[in-house]
């Protein structure tokens, strides 16, 4: 899995960091990315990655405040203009279908994909072959979501020799076998799936949280998370602050991650008053979860099949 | 006079060039700036300028196509989350009111200052004590306008000299005469102001074009220029191009200067297909009007009095 982090900070953009934005791509599944949330600025941002447009399938959108969705007109204009043909599907809270419609006609833009806008609710949004996507409602001045995103969990390694010993060499038996069925054979035997196959690996796990106060849903967002990506605007020593504009520590972050046994951390939507320096942010953090993150803006991060974090 | 090329691209942004903005700044006059276009980005852009968003006080669209509006929301955010109380002035075509509230009311954003909107037609459209604003209809696939700036005329110099030959010294009666008033002493005798007054001085007259191919009104926008901002969004070799979409050549922009009068030209709105290097569009106007100046991103420029221009 590849997390690449466009615009990490809070509110409005700082020579540091742009709003906010964030690229998730799954690396052994199709050749496509997701975006969560699109600030103003984005489609520049992108300008200074190696991924395209056209390779994003899917947009998340966790509220509507103008840094996580004034970079959506421009996104959509440009990956029209960029030839895109490949359908592009919209999730955000209701008002995102207006603002979208509005912002192209007004300014007479025509996308020539197939463009998809659906505004949510708490629960299932979506679903793939190979992943659910949950919104998680979390408390900000305005509805805010988190997303969920569950990989199906990936069937145990076949034991190909016990198979072997039995005489059954690889064809479509072990493709049924792989599936957990049962296979009646030539000869008579019966062989149960589940007694050739290792245990289940559980899929990962990502949350990645909109602008929210600490609450007891955001729990709902992270349990067992493989990555959590949440909002640290302050410090703990400016929590009063942050509570009442509906943000979160990065104290709260952590602790959230340690109670819901997340196993890596990621904080952006950094306030600029910390632009020259988020140390003590991470201090904070790392206090009491590791490993946390804060990326920069453009960094790129490597989630390896077992879990091990490393920056690109 | 001070010109700030905030954004010179064509359509969509490129790693060199974003969409369009400029920011002009008459120095003697008030603390204040006008932004024309307001392209995504724009914020960012100022950010490694010296201006911040509280001095600008006029923006003028020239048309509705997202690279020239899809800054506005965020400028207009930021412009308050900074906390300024000026009054700003937004002057655009048909539909920049819906675009600019529709945008603010979706994404919660409430602005502290008051924001006048004014959706205009060709004709004058705005006048302070010094300068008159004038649009007029250019040629584009949707309205698009360009604007003529136009200074009040500067009274010549009062004969100072003279005066005190005649037993005159400075005062209230100087004030009277270099507004060109006839005054009558306490001894009976009459001066008339313009007797003492030199030759005005025309104020000084700033053409920005918007998107637009070729056309005859274009005259209008340029007529004695001292300051003609054009887009030259394609090679004259493609002018049947840039005809279909309704742009101009570097050529064609030149050749307005040169039949217009204009003192010096300015070309932007440069396609990206370009943006290894703009030599040849630079050629191109040269050949036949000079200056040219085709600026990059950020670049500042001085208009002295005399019209002579640096880049700063």
């Amino acid at each position: 899995m590849k997390l690449q982090f466009l615009g990490t900070c809070a509110g409005i953009p700082s020579k540091q960091r742009n709003v906010s934005s964030l690229i998730v791509q799954m690396l052994q599944y199709e050749d496509e990315c997701w975006m969560i949330d699109c600030g103003e600025g984005t489609q520049q941002q992108l300008l200074h990655s190696s991924l395209t447009l056209h390779k994003i399938s899917k947009i998340f959108i966790t509220h509507l405040h103008g840094d996580h969705i004034y970079g959506l007109p421009g996104v959509l204009g440009s990956r029209s203009f960029q030839g895109a043909t490949s359908k592009l599907q919209i999730f955000g809270p209701k008002g995102i279908k207006e603002f979208i419609e509005k912002t192209l006609s007004i300014s007479n833009t025509y996308v020539r994909y197939p463009l998809e806008i659906y505004e949510i609710e708490e629960g299932t949004i979506c679903k793939t072959d190979t992943f659910t996507f949950k919104a998680i409602q979390l408390e900000h001045g305005i509805p805010s979501f988190g997303y969920r995103i569950i990989e199906k969990d990936i069937p145990g390694e076949l034991y190909v020799d016990e198979l072997k010993k039995l005489g059954i060499l690889p064809g479509p038996i072990y493709k049924r076998l792989k599936c957990g069925e049962t296979v009646r054979l030539d000869n008579g035997l019966e062989l149960t799936g589940t007694d050739f196959l290792g245990p289940t690996k559980r899929g990962k796990i990502i949350a990645v949280g909109g602008d929210t106060r600490a609450c007891e849903n955001q729990k709902k967002l992270a349990l067992d998370a493989d990555i959590l990506i949440h909002e640290a605007t302050f410090l703990h020593k400016d929590v009063q602050l942050a509570f009442e504009h509906y943000h979160s520590t990065a104290y709260e972050a952590a602790k959230l991650a340690v109670e819901s046994g997340a196993k890596a951390l990621f904080l952006n939507h950094i306030s600029s008053r910390y632009s020259k320096g988020v140390e003590e942010l991470l201090e904070e953090a790392t206090a009491i979860f590791t490993p946390t993150f804060i990326p920069n803006d453009l960094e790129t991060y490597l989630v390896k099949q077992n879990g091990d974090v490393s920056s690109l």
